[in-house]
């Protein structure tokens, strides 16, 4: 069996790595950045020249790709899996994109014969360094149990969620869900704040309280002490928020939440937060109210 | 020394019974209801004929109230602290009250030689029944200091966060960021399911992934069970949110996230759910979409 | 008959000196500050010098107060219309104030044997000053017919909406639509100038277009000129939209849209626009969005 | 010259019946529906038997479409005008469609040396019947002045806005306009029933006061009627607001008060309203509230 992997940046060039340290196949790597397929060549892969030679060649394909642009340029392009790919192959996706794009390439695929699984991730470059990536695996489940050890390869804990799509819209539930909680932590912060409580002791009795989580935590983290480096930018958080947005228009279910949360992300990218953190949504309210978590807390 | 308890309710009685049993004083106990007071008196309590009677008897004074209204009247009515406590009284109210009101309290009875801590729990009466509570307290550290024990006679978890009214805005912000994201898992299980995802199976994902936590979790298991029996009511729930957005207004801060989940917590009070538990703002979600997360789940 | 005039400012000063240019009766008038006393005296105004003395000497008494608790001082206070007022007086509120409190203090009053009229004015200082302004009026319909000619000696449009406080509750929604609205009008705006279309004929379309309207033209005229200065502070309209949120808690209805526009006037403060023009929401949105409708327009 | 109708549904048959008895030119008409042809040749205009016939025949084309799909097909499709159009054609879109799609159109057929404006229209049925509509025209202004005559025949208000997609900016912010001033009547009515003023009194007195409007009418029409008969539905507004958000997407500004919007409509798709007028979005409210503005009103 041979393994292709396409897109080899910070999260997918380190669950290629993994998958080559332990998957015990070939596997063929392409990215547009030289340096990045290098990275991966050193530790085993093998370089192709082109996305075309990849797809034809490999029994199973993974993409990681940063935009559902991306993803349909790759499954549906001229060069793609659709055109290329032999029957019998399986194509699993691991960006994070958009539910109806998987119904509709899978759909696609089937009648070449080849068949496709949704699979986002979570967990961050350093979960893919680690190896210990969750995956929310939409797809049929015969194919689902017969890749779950090939997933496993990069990943810690890969469930099967569902038919096609399904990964990916209970992706964008999660992530729907961290960014609220960011959200409302963030004007939890600032109101405390304003109203005279030190952000320390705040958030000291929070963290043993029901308001308690990892998303609050996260948001903590970093308004507390002011740097918001980047291990995800906000850009592309926004981006998640936008698919999921996107979901709730295809269904017509009402999200005030995730609305409310999209547009402090405006706000944000505006005043020029794009590329750090997302918890850098509480710098909207920072600015607005001329204050500062970490000044003097 | 003589502890007094006034308000012997869900959470008060339970808090007073632990307290009868472990303080080593004697413990002078009232409510208006009388199978309250006779629960504590049972364990050990004393019963006194008014609140008259109480706050000039005891040189510790708790309170556990349903509203602010309540703990004004017991606080500096006619027959209140203010009126009848004797100097070098201290008065701990574990009330969810309005910081502002506490600070107004906490003045009035300095000028009569009575410090206050204001001290509101978190845990809900299993916590109460346990003596688990956390308890976050506002007021002078070396009053703090000397009835912390004191408090631990009914509580695990008593941490100090700054000065008088601090206690309640923690507690305030602690609850908006449960009621959001009650709110926001809401939204979540509810798009889910209209996206064809069945919700046991996000639910599993999600207890595994960056979207998780208490919160969360009190929505989805009663969500997925259809079982809404109130430990707590939307109605006490919806009081803890306007007194968060209360606090916002005095100190003019923006809270849209809060704003949100209040406005879910009308149209499901609206809708009749005043009595259930808190995580009933799902149920606004499942009549307008007419689809339900329990169902066939 | 003896009219009380209590509250000279600019809405209070105008439309006593149209009373007492056109009612034919003596005007007692009371204000903390002198010069808006002279004001009125130097027209024909009969100065007291104590609330007191206004009270108990006037048959109808007007207030118009900045707060809901400047009235309830005058209504309630130990100085105040409920204290020192005879049987008979009619009390006229013209305030922008709290429905709930109208209510109360026309029970208290009524014990007495004293009427009271609800009836907030729309239309702001050059309305007072021409003496067209519209008059909102709740309370005992014969009360109102027997009083409606006094009044419109200092307004052009009175009508009665109902029982006491309905004239506030009709008051409040006016002005939650309006500022609405000018929320509204201001993303609009920064929306088309993001998209690349010039403001003023964005502008000149939508005034001949279904989205025209009063409030939409107070914001487009100062948005375009970028001159907010302030007939009536946005300090003062976030009272009043504070007002109508906290009768939309009384009845616990839901108000998304006029949250959403407080949370924006919250950041408008914030960011120091509280004593411009109440159009000057449009800035929060200027200010994220680092653009500016009036440059270049 | 020969003018080309495409698409004679409610909107664009009317205009089109205008275009024929007063353009003085041969009319070509095109629909799906044969109805809808044939009340335009009964008027004068000439049927053909396929989009492609038509749009290689005209000098000028209209199109009057649902959806920015049907546009996408009758302007890129196989048998469309990039393919078969001659150079020198003048294409007019009068469909509410997305900016964006209208750029990327225009760019396409100016290599094929077509002009291109987005010209959508705004006054409903009733005015393309009485010829009264106003229209946003994008584009160039040469192209505009030397059509705006004929756009005219069927139109009362016709304004150029800016360069090419510039009039589906100015038309989508004038209904999000209109849609957001609905919303707060809605909340506003609600409120004023609940605190106990009858709605009629209500409405007489905005109507006289500041936060009168078109929309506002709109809705209190209806409202107070009960009778939500559609000449627009509220699917058809929902997805106006859609593109309103998807163009403020592009651009990255907030919307929250479109937003807030869109949430209550999707609220009343949900309910079932989506064939009634989009002011049914008063009856979310009306239904969580369980009471009825016309009941009694």
């Amino acid at each position: 069996m041979t393994v292709g992997f396409i897109g080899l940046g910070r999260m997918g060039g380190n669950m290629c790595r993994n998958a080559i340290a332990k998957c015990g196949q070939e596997v063929l790597v392409y990215d547009l950045i030289d340096d990045a397929v290098e990275a991966c060549v050193k530790v085993g892969g093998r370089a192709v020249s082109s996305v075309g030679e990849l797809v034809a060649a490999a029994d199973v394909i993974f993409t990681s790709l940063p935009k559902p642009e991306n993803v349909e340029e790759i499954a549906l392009g001229a060069e793609g899996i659709a055109a290329l790919a032999k029957p019998g192959t399986v194509y699993i996706d691991l960006t994070t994109s958009s539910p109806e794009l998987a119904r509709r390439i899978a759909a696609t695929l089937k009648e070449k014969g080849i068949e496709m699984l949704d699979a986002p991730v979570s967990g961050g470059p350093s979960g893919a360094e680690a190896g210990t990536l969750g995956v929310m695996v939409g797809g049929d489940e015969g194919v689902f149990a017969a890749h779950k050890q090939l997933i496993e390869t990069f990943a810690g804990n890969v469930i099967h969620v569902g038919p096609i799509g399904s990964g990916l819209v209970v992706k964008l539930v999660n992530n729907l869900l961290g960014l609220v909680t960011v959200a409302a932590a963030s004007e939890g912060l600032v109101l405390a704040k304003a109203a005279g409580v030190d952000p320390r002791k705040l958030d000291a009795a929070i963290r043993v309280s029901t308001g308690d989580s990892l998303a609050y935590r996260s948001l903590a983290d970093r308004a507390l002490s002011g740097d918001y480096t980047a291990a995800f930018a906000l850009d592309l958080a926004y981006k998640d928020i936008h698919l999921a947005l996107e979901l709730a228009d295809e269904v017509s279910v009402p999200t005030p939440m995730a609305a409310g949360t999209h547009n402090l992300m405006r706000m944000a990218r505006g005043l020029g937060y794009g590329q750090e953190d997302p918890t850098a949504v509480v710098r909207v309210y920072e600015t607005t109210q001329q204050l500062t978590i970490a000044e003097g807390a």
